[in-house]
Protein backbone atom coordinates (compact mmCIF):
# COMPACT_ATOMS: atom_id res chain seq x y z
CA UNK A 1 0.00 0.00 0.00
CA UNK A 2 1.52 3.27 -1.08
CA UNK A 3 2.56 5.62 1.73
CA UNK A 4 1.36 9.34 1.63
CA UNK A 5 2.33 12.33 3.67
CA UNK A 6 0.35 15.68 4.00
CA UNK A 7 1.17 18.74 5.14
CA UNK A 8 -2.15 20.67 6.85
CA UNK A 9 -1.81 24.69 7.51
CA UNK A 10 -4.57 25.96 9.46
CA UNK A 11 -5.06 29.88 9.87
CA UNK A 12 -7.75 31.44 11.62
CA UNK A 13 -9.85 33.45 9.10
CA UNK A 14 -8.46 37.07 8.92
CA UNK A 15 -11.65 38.53 10.69
CA UNK A 16 -11.03 36.73 13.70
CA UNK A 17 -8.72 38.17 16.36
CA UNK A 18 -5.74 36.36 17.38
CA UNK A 19 -4.95 37.30 20.91
CA UNK A 20 -2.11 34.99 20.94
CA UNK A 21 -0.53 36.43 18.12
CA UNK A 22 -1.08 40.30 19.85
CA UNK A 23 0.73 39.09 23.09
CA UNK A 24 3.69 37.49 20.87
CA UNK A 25 3.74 40.95 19.17
CA UNK A 26 4.27 42.70 22.60
CA UNK A 27 6.28 40.05 23.72
CA UNK A 28 8.57 40.91 20.61
CA UNK A 29 8.64 44.21 21.78
CA UNK A 30 9.75 43.83 24.78
CA UNK A 31 12.20 41.97 23.66
CA UNK A 32 13.40 44.96 21.46
CA UNK A 33 12.90 43.58 18.16
CA UNK A 34 11.62 46.06 15.84
CA UNK A 35 9.34 46.65 12.49
CA UNK A 36 6.92 43.60 13.09
CA UNK A 37 3.74 44.99 12.29
CA UNK A 38 1.74 42.15 12.72
CA UNK A 39 1.57 37.82 14.13
CA UNK A 40 -0.86 35.25 13.47
CA UNK A 41 -0.57 31.70 14.77
CA UNK A 42 -2.39 28.71 13.41
CA UNK A 43 -1.30 24.75 13.38
CA UNK A 44 0.95 23.19 10.81
CA UNK A 45 0.26 19.41 11.22
CA UNK A 46 2.11 16.59 9.91
CA UNK A 47 0.54 13.46 9.11
CA UNK A 48 1.45 9.82 7.55
CA UNK A 49 -1.38 8.14 5.43
CA UNK A 50 -0.94 4.64 3.81
CA UNK A 51 -3.98 4.40 1.44
CA UNK A 52 -5.02 2.77 -1.93
CA UNK A 53 -4.47 5.94 -3.73
CA UNK A 54 -4.26 9.60 -4.33
CA UNK A 55 -7.30 9.71 -4.26
CA UNK A 56 -8.27 8.14 -1.50
CA UNK A 57 -5.27 9.70 0.55
CA UNK A 58 -6.83 13.34 -0.43
CA UNK A 59 -9.67 12.59 0.57
CA UNK A 60 -8.97 11.61 4.26
CA UNK A 61 -6.61 14.81 4.61
CA UNK A 62 -10.15 16.66 3.54
CA UNK A 63 -12.05 14.88 6.53
CA UNK A 64 -9.47 14.86 8.47
CA UNK A 65 -9.17 18.43 8.17
CA UNK A 66 -12.54 19.82 7.69
CA UNK A 67 -14.25 17.83 10.72
CA UNK A 68 -11.03 17.40 13.34
CA UNK A 69 -8.24 19.78 12.65
CA UNK A 70 -9.74 22.67 11.51
CA UNK A 71 -13.14 24.64 13.45
CA UNK A 72 -14.59 25.27 10.06
CA UNK A 73 -16.25 28.52 11.56
CA UNK A 74 -12.92 30.83 12.38
CA UNK A 75 -10.82 28.98 10.25
CA UNK A 76 -9.64 28.35 7.05
CA UNK A 77 -7.15 25.34 6.10
CA UNK A 78 -5.20 23.90 3.09
CA UNK A 79 -3.02 21.27 2.74
CA UNK A 80 0.07 19.81 0.57
CA UNK A 81 0.00 16.06 -0.14
CA UNK A 82 3.04 14.16 -1.74
CA UNK A 83 3.70 10.42 -1.71
CA UNK A 84 6.87 9.07 0.02
CA UNK A 85 7.66 5.78 -1.56
CA UNK A 86 7.07 6.67 -5.75
CA UNK A 87 8.32 3.44 -6.20
CA UNK A 88 4.63 1.64 -5.67
CA UNK A 89 1.95 2.81 -8.01
CA UNK A 90 -0.49 5.30 -5.75
CA UNK A 91 -1.16 7.10 -8.76
CA UNK A 92 -4.56 6.74 -10.25
CA UNK A 93 -3.42 4.72 -13.55
CA UNK B 1 10.56 51.25 4.49
CA UNK B 2 10.07 47.73 2.39
CA UNK B 3 7.92 44.96 4.36
CA UNK B 4 8.60 41.29 4.29
CA UNK B 5 6.13 38.21 5.29
CA UNK B 6 7.66 35.13 7.12
CA UNK B 7 5.93 31.87 7.47
CA UNK B 8 7.81 29.91 10.51
CA UNK B 9 7.17 26.40 11.11
CA UNK B 10 7.63 24.96 14.32
CA UNK B 11 7.30 21.84 15.12
CA UNK B 12 8.08 18.94 17.87
CA UNK B 13 11.37 17.17 17.55
CA UNK B 14 11.08 13.77 16.09
CA UNK B 15 12.36 12.17 19.53
CA UNK B 16 9.95 14.16 21.40
CA UNK B 17 6.33 12.52 21.93
CA UNK B 18 2.90 14.06 20.80
CA UNK B 19 0.26 13.79 23.21
CA UNK B 20 -1.74 16.20 21.08
CA UNK B 21 -0.70 14.21 17.34
CA UNK B 22 -1.82 10.86 19.48
CA UNK B 23 -5.27 12.51 20.52
CA UNK B 24 -6.20 13.30 16.96
CA UNK B 25 -4.92 10.10 15.41
CA UNK B 26 -7.32 7.88 18.14
CA UNK B 27 -10.33 10.65 17.08
CA UNK B 28 -9.64 10.02 13.74
CA UNK B 29 -9.74 6.50 14.33
CA UNK B 30 -12.91 6.55 15.84
CA UNK B 31 -14.30 9.42 13.26
CA UNK B 32 -14.00 5.84 11.11
CA UNK B 33 -10.73 7.72 8.94
CA UNK B 34 -8.04 5.08 7.87
CA UNK B 35 -4.87 4.44 7.27
CA UNK B 36 -3.65 7.05 9.12
CA UNK B 37 -0.28 5.91 10.71
CA UNK B 38 0.96 9.31 12.32
CA UNK B 39 -0.13 12.79 13.40
CA UNK B 40 2.41 15.79 14.61
CA UNK B 41 0.69 19.13 15.49
CA UNK B 42 3.28 21.67 15.51
CA UNK B 43 2.83 25.93 14.89
CA UNK B 44 2.45 27.92 11.64
CA UNK B 45 3.11 31.67 12.60
CA UNK B 46 2.81 34.61 9.85
CA UNK B 47 5.07 37.64 10.73
CA UNK B 48 4.76 41.10 9.05
CA UNK B 49 7.70 42.88 9.38
CA UNK B 50 8.54 46.16 8.03
CA UNK B 51 12.90 46.04 8.13
CA UNK B 52 15.75 48.28 6.37
CA UNK B 53 17.09 45.17 4.26
CA UNK B 54 16.04 41.64 4.01
CA UNK B 55 18.93 40.58 5.87
CA UNK B 56 17.56 42.77 8.80
CA UNK B 57 14.02 41.34 8.24
CA UNK B 58 15.79 37.83 8.71
CA UNK B 59 17.98 38.71 11.80
CA UNK B 60 14.49 39.68 13.38
CA UNK B 61 12.76 36.44 12.06
CA UNK B 62 15.74 34.28 13.68
CA UNK B 63 15.90 36.32 16.91
CA UNK B 64 12.01 35.92 17.14
CA UNK B 65 11.20 32.12 16.33
CA UNK B 66 14.56 31.41 18.86
CA UNK B 67 13.63 33.25 21.79
CA UNK B 68 10.10 33.54 21.47
CA UNK B 69 7.76 31.04 18.89
CA UNK B 70 9.93 28.23 19.34
CA UNK B 71 11.54 26.22 23.25
CA UNK B 72 14.42 25.14 21.23
CA UNK B 73 14.59 22.04 23.90
CA UNK B 74 11.60 20.59 22.32
CA UNK B 75 11.16 22.27 18.97
CA UNK B 76 12.93 22.52 15.46
CA UNK B 77 11.88 25.66 13.68
CA UNK B 78 12.43 26.80 9.81
CA UNK B 79 10.72 29.71 7.87
CA UNK B 80 10.67 31.71 4.66
CA UNK B 81 10.89 34.82 4.04
CA UNK B 82 9.65 36.89 0.96
CA UNK B 83 9.17 40.74 0.29
CA UNK B 84 5.45 41.92 0.15
CA UNK B 85 6.39 44.81 -2.26
CA UNK B 86 9.54 44.69 -4.18
CA UNK B 87 8.90 47.89 -6.00
CA UNK B 88 10.74 49.11 -3.09
CA UNK B 89 14.72 47.89 -2.92
CA UNK B 90 15.12 45.78 0.07
CA UNK B 91 17.44 43.66 -1.30
CA UNK B 92 20.96 44.19 0.19
CA UNK B 93 22.24 46.29 -3.40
Amino acid sequence: MPNFQAKVFVSLRPSVLDPAGEAAKSAATRLGLQGITSIRIGKAIELNISAPSEEEARNTVETISDRLLANPVIENWSFDLNQIDPSIPGKNL
